[in-house]
């Protein structure tokens, strides 16, 4: 069976067709992405092990864009990836944000829409993104089994003292209004395989996982169940990001609209785009770039990259405190996955943490998860090169084989 | 010679005389507060060795009511504790935010005044009320040398990557948003006596102070410098309180504005004064009715008294992890004196840090000063009873030292 999954964002759609493989294998077939939906210069990009190719799209939708997608991924002049879309037996679909509704992945109905629908609050960006796509998807291969995965989904194990807010709580009863975190997927993802490369059972280790993206999550993971994570309701909440400002005193976001009659828009803009590394370094949001600058002196760059790390740091001590110690620690995301100096810097005196890294294998890691603390080393420290769309495909054909019968496809 | 100690809120005075005493030491003669300024039920309660009183006051200002505090403290037909006003040669006055012009106590000059005056964006509330209170002291007291001592004080010493927020650069720049932090008094009183207790060398030391009173401050003190803490530019942030949220997702206060269409007014009430305990249990922000209402059953108090400890359980980890590791704990404040329980639950599970809490010492402790660790315990763990108004007395004194001349007072 072949496997589609489909990542909706409101301007872009990635995609990765995945073979089933025995035993309970997954290959990945091709994959892309169409980036600039709405506009005249967008582009679809696709790569398989054969062949790469650019598709000028003229403002597509997110119909056309995924027509486009099926096209490519069947087009037989150019060495198509597949005979016919009708060999796409399940789709699995990146979900943004599922409440408290949605703890792991489902077959896509009216009720799950319909709980989508109502999530949109949480999300008004990703959710209408996510469920245009589901719709057209739903169109255009009828016969698929269509699967949502939601980034929310792998935190609903946090405990009720982790995920409430200090305010009244017909808050939360009557508005949903509680930390849900993101990047659970990924974080899932690297929960496990990160155990693996260490060698430990995930069922019996209380890990730190460091989610390093534009976007960042830290979660706490003990005996493989999120336990706590940065993010909250919004993705505002948190490690400082490329350009949101993460944890932040409320009372701030109160005297930017009292003391600098800001508006609320202004103020929401500014939390977003305005602020993290880029806010602080006024030099963009480019780690790389960043860390170059802090290199010849730029104090801004220098202090953002120290409050970033510093902020990490702060992270891992929290959750060690909330787990009573931690026995992994794993590296995952862009950043994560690809900076030694940033490593270096969070785990830097954690000593008492029990955690060594080994300097050596921290600057030589590269494509291959490995393991990046000493030998003596009491905390496993892990790089993990996260592969969300393959836990999409795995997390989708795990629920099919429970419900056998619900998938299409011909293989 | 006499010192005054005064606390000027915006519906109370609280006051203290202390008499120095050879060497360098401070005896408490008399204090008490009034209460309900500007009420027609307001009431004077005096305390000193000798004697206690109550005296109705009919809707006093500051003004009114200071002069009330002299004249119960010259009281001579009930055996007044002066003789005369001018016996009191330094007055030390409390005041809130001196944002970052003030690292230490000052003469207050008309410099001082312009610059308190500068801060009260910072404290709309308090600030007014300290400089009212400092205006008719002097008017009063005018030969006393008068000391502002700030609340903001002892965290100056913050470094750059503690105290910025992920914020573009120019609202520190030009609007000063930054964290400040508060209780600073107390908490530079308890990191002195809290190594004292211990028998270690404050210069030497990585401790994190819980000043848990009805506002709550954690800080991380190293070498006797305050290197974090966690109330912020405004006292929302943090720990959670007793009717304040703490840390909170700057998002979610977007989301009420945007979603549940509250104003920022409506926003800023409910975050200080129907959040925090209070607002999660709903049964009021009394610790010790907290926890006996937790302990018969009520949920929400239960998942109340969680959050609590688990957050400051957080802050500690964190603090370790900013720190390098930790050496000494110190407990103070109404609720870090008088709750053995939540000093048990905040404890526990902490001995990856090296924290061993004995537990009789725990349930003995009383009225004074004591260690609460196990001999084992590589943490000093310490109980202090935190004494601010002889901490402001205290720093009053080592100004006028400094500065001879500065003073007034017959003896």
């Amino acid at each position: 069976m072949k496997i589609l999954v489909i990542n909706c964002g409101s301007s872009s759609i990635k995609y990765r067709v995945f073979q089933t493989a025995e035993p309970g294998g997954l290959q990945s077939l091709a994959g892309g992405a169409v980036n600039g939906l709405g506009r005249p210069d967008a582009v679809l990009e696709h790569q398989s092990r054969e062949r790469e190719s650019r598709t000028a799209l003229n403002r597509p939708d997110h119909r056309r864009a995924l027509e486009a997608i099926m096209n490519v991924l069947t087009d037989h002049a150019h060495g198509g990836d597949l005979w016919d879309a009708s060999e796409i037996g399940l789709v699995g679909h990146r979900a943004v944000h599922g409440g408290d509704r949605f703890a792991g992945a489902v077959f896509v109905d009216g009720d799950v829409i319909a709980g989508m629908q109502k999530c949109i609050p949480l999300a008004p960006v990703h959710n209408p993104a996510n469920l245009e796509g589901i719709r057209q998807a739903m169109n255009m291969l009828p016969r698929a089994g269509h699967v949502a995965v939601f980034d929310t989904a792998f935190h609903q194990t946090l405990p009720q003292r982790a995920y409430m807010y200090g305010l009244p709580y017909d808050l939360y009863e009557k508005h949903g209004i509680r930390k849900y975190g993101f990047h659970g997927t990924s974080c899932g993802y690297v929960a496990v395989r990160a155990a693996e490369v260490a060698g430990r059972e995930l069922s019996r280790s209380k890990s730190v996982i460091f989610h390093l993206g534009n976007g960042v999550t830290v979660a706490a993971v003990k005996n493989g169940r999120s336990v706590d994570t940065s993010l909250g309701l919004t993705p505002l909440e948190g490690a400082m990001m490329g350009t949101r400002c993460g944890d932040l005193d409320p009372g701030v976001v109160l005297y930017l609209l009292r003391e600098l009659n800001l508006s609320r828009e202004q103020v929401e803009r500014m939390l977003n785009h305005d602020s993290g590394i880029l806010g602080v370094s006024g030099r963009g949001n480019d780690m790389r770039r960043i860390i170059g600058l802090a290199h010849q002196g730029d104090h801004r760059c220098k202090l953002a990259l120290e409050m970033y790390v510093y902020r990490l740091k702060k992270y891992m001590g929290a959750y060690a405190a909330a787990m009573g110690g931690i026995d992994l620690v794993a590296f995952a995301g862009g950043v994560g996955e690809n900076s030694p100096l940033i490593r270096k810097m969070i785990l830097d005196g954690m000593g008492f943490l029990g955690i060594d890294l080994d300097l050596a294998r921290n600057e030589e890691a590269g494509a291959e998860d490995c393991i990046l603390g000493s030998d003596v080393s009491r905390v496993d420290v892990v790089l993990v090169h996260t592969k969300e769309e393959l836990m999409i495909a795995r997390e989708a054909l795990a629920l099919a084989k429970r419900n056998p019968g619900r998938t299409g496809g011909d293989e």
